[in-house]
């Protein structure tokens, strides 16, 4: 809203684009049409705050050549709102329909190979939707362009997956912010306080900043208290936490349209208690080991799968079940930000944890582990990372000790 | 955010599910696959907020039997966020895939006929993505489900389109809130300010009351300033308001989901001035004659393009170039709500011209009319009404005159 934010945005989007054209010479695509929709606000797909930049209202495509001008049509009333956002040069407003301008644009460039963001396996690249892709195919009908349409899978995982300095920049702020955020909730904690109210608190403390949580607010952050409350991605509840009682908080911020995406854990003591119990310093240690394991295996040229097969064996090796979810994923302009996924080849993940670790790549990695006799809640940890040329640059400081409430 | 806040969401989800249910019955459908995706919060689809109510993490399938329980076969730390919603009574959570579930699922009720969300005519009704329809289509193989799936149009069309009171309600609210702020928009409109400036205070007024702008806030309100303005979906600039300038106003916002979407014109009088230049004045008797004309047309069975006609007609027999947009859209939990739209058959609006307007409908109507002679800037006007059973019903007043500024 704030006029630097958008500016600052905008430019962003260009560098993308340009980011893009670089990669279409790469792998030798002529061009890619990025977006092909409409009533985008209704519909946001999950290219468009990384390389459109704004709503469109009427049906519109944004084209990416690898060679030559960035190109938009667009339905007349928008094409002032493509203007301002500067990463596509020729604008081709229409009035009746995207039909003439669309065909005239092939016929004048010809390219043999068109990407269209569609895939199966990566979520965000996954943009096109069924309706949008048949009214593509009825308007190139008749012309040899409705058969060299090609799925942009491999095109939006370089674009989406290497992170330009800025956007790693943006996600270290939100990083840092979230540090901060972590420091105010764990002096909030104390026995009595509820979910709810802590999840009260961080929104409002978001608001102050004029931040947005990184996902879904209702479940940012996501803070089960103790053994008495349900554990995933769960409204924040109204049990009171107790004295011996495990917290962990999961939780991110939106700066500037780039996430964190953090886990904390702390422990109430008990009145006469120093240190966390035997079982819950167990479950910590074996956490630790497991995020140690899985981040030695995480280098450039590794795959996702073999990075969570690391870590989840210490889990295992210290007597607890598997986790049923995975080690790690990218983050950036969304908190699961598709590409490659650090987890198990299951049928849920499809390609990603097969994918190939690249330089530049942000992950968030995150495990967790209910403690056992008694299980008095979870230990679970989350930071967030870049990929550097031998290893990674944590992108704030990991936590490695569990937090203890009660010794102020 | 606020818990009463969700859980008058929660209940109306609750209520759009059962009436998906009754239309089901009444179009002979058996069920119907509502959301077939994953990481909504990337990418979101038209349906979520009427009938999910949540994000959802790994691939979900939301399905709506015509009878028996609503049903969600989703990633295992998601159903906690489902049930806590409502709207689904039978949650089927799953670890390593979706297809299993869903295959039983589709065993055990044997339906004939499967709608799934697509559209290649109303952008409100398409959902799915042509990845996630392929990942359908390959976890139903083998299966005879795979050729009973059918798009969901004209479910969809009737679902969002009849407006329960409780919708009704919320636009009303919207809009009421919308006059108020026109009120204060008017107190700030003077020579010198900038349409960045009254950009800026909207914005300041809804983040106060907890709205949000009812679309992208970049162009909410959009408020050109004067001959010197570019028009259309344009984001607020720094041109300065002189005296005799024409100013309108596009704003909306969202109240508990539902939005309103109204303009507002007012002219800046010139010392010693007490009305509006004749030019201006013959503009806007034309703009009310076209939308009185427009509105007479609008009732149940009549259909949207007829309604325009009548409105347009009255545009170019006062002088004036046809209007390059539509006169009219569906309201509701977007700005465009998808379904009929009061349009020509242009190819850019597919079918929704043809469509019939029924009961309980509710559209924003809105017409501009550039002035002439010389060019001052814009006459326009919005303004959002349900459809009765013998006409219309305003949701708020709707403007008569134009405004005039400089007679405080």
């Amino acid at each position: 809203m704030p006029a630097t934010k958008a500016k600052t945005a905008t430019s962003l989007v260009a560098q993308k684009v340009e980011q893009a054209q670089q990669i279409l010479r790469e792998v030798g695509v002529d061009c890619w049409i990025v977006q092909f929709a409409q009533e985008t606000g209704l519909h946001p797909d999950p290219v468009q705050n990384l390389l459109i930049g704004t709503d469109v209202t009427w049906l519109t495509a944004f084209i990416i050549p690898a060679r030559g001008k960035p190109t938009c049509i667009v339905g007349s009333l928008d094409a002032e709102k493509i203007r301002a956002v500067g990463a596509y040069p020729e604008i081709i407003p229409y009035v009746e329909g995207i039909g003439e301008p669309l065909r005239a644009w092939m016929a004048k460039h010809d390219p043999a190979a068109i990407a269209i963001t569609t895939s199966t396996s990566n979520h965000a690249a996954d943009g096109i939707t069924l309706g949008n892709y048949r009214r593509l195919q009825a308007a190139l009908k008749g012309t040899p362009y409705v058969k060299r349409l090609r799925p942009a899978d491999d095109i939006v995982f370089r674009v989406r997956g290497r992170k330009l300095p800025e956007e790693v920049a943006r996600i270290r702020h939100a990083c840092c912010l979230t540090e901060e955020l972590f420091g105010e909730i764990a002096a909030r904690l104390r026995p009595g306080v509820t979910g709810r109210e802590i999840s009260d608190f961080a929104h409002a403390w978001m608001r102050e900043r004029n931040l947005e949580p990184a996902w879904e607010a209702e479940s940012c952050p996501c803070i089960p208290i103790g053994p008495r409350s349900p554990v995933g991605h769960v409204p924040a509840g109204d049990v009171p936490a107790e004295p011996g009682d495990l917290v962990f908080c999961d939780v991110g911020v939106a700066y500037e349209g780039y996430r964190s995406d953090m886990q904390r854990t702390w422990y109430l003591l008990k009145p006469g208690e120093t240190r966390p119990p035997a079982n819950v310093q167990h479950a910590w240690d074996t956490l630790q080991a497991a995020v140690a394991a899985g981040v030695k295996k995480l280098k450039p040229g590794a795959k996702g799968w073999q990075v969570d097969a690391a870590a989840r064996q210490v889990i295992v090796t210290g007597g607890y079940a598997a986790p049923t979810f995975a080690f790690g994923h990218h983050l950036g302009a969304n908190a699961h930000d598709g590409g490659v996924v650090l987890g198990p080849r299951w049928e849920r993940y499809g390609k990603a944890p097969q994918l190939p670790i690249e330089v530049d790549q942000v992950f968030a990695v995150e495990y967790g582990i209910p403690t056992r006799d008694p299980y008095l809640g979870w230990v679970s940890v989350e930071d967030d990372l870049r990929v550097t040329a031998d290893g990674v640059e944590w992108l704030a400081t990991p936590q490695r000790e569990i937090g203890l409430i009660g010794m102020r």
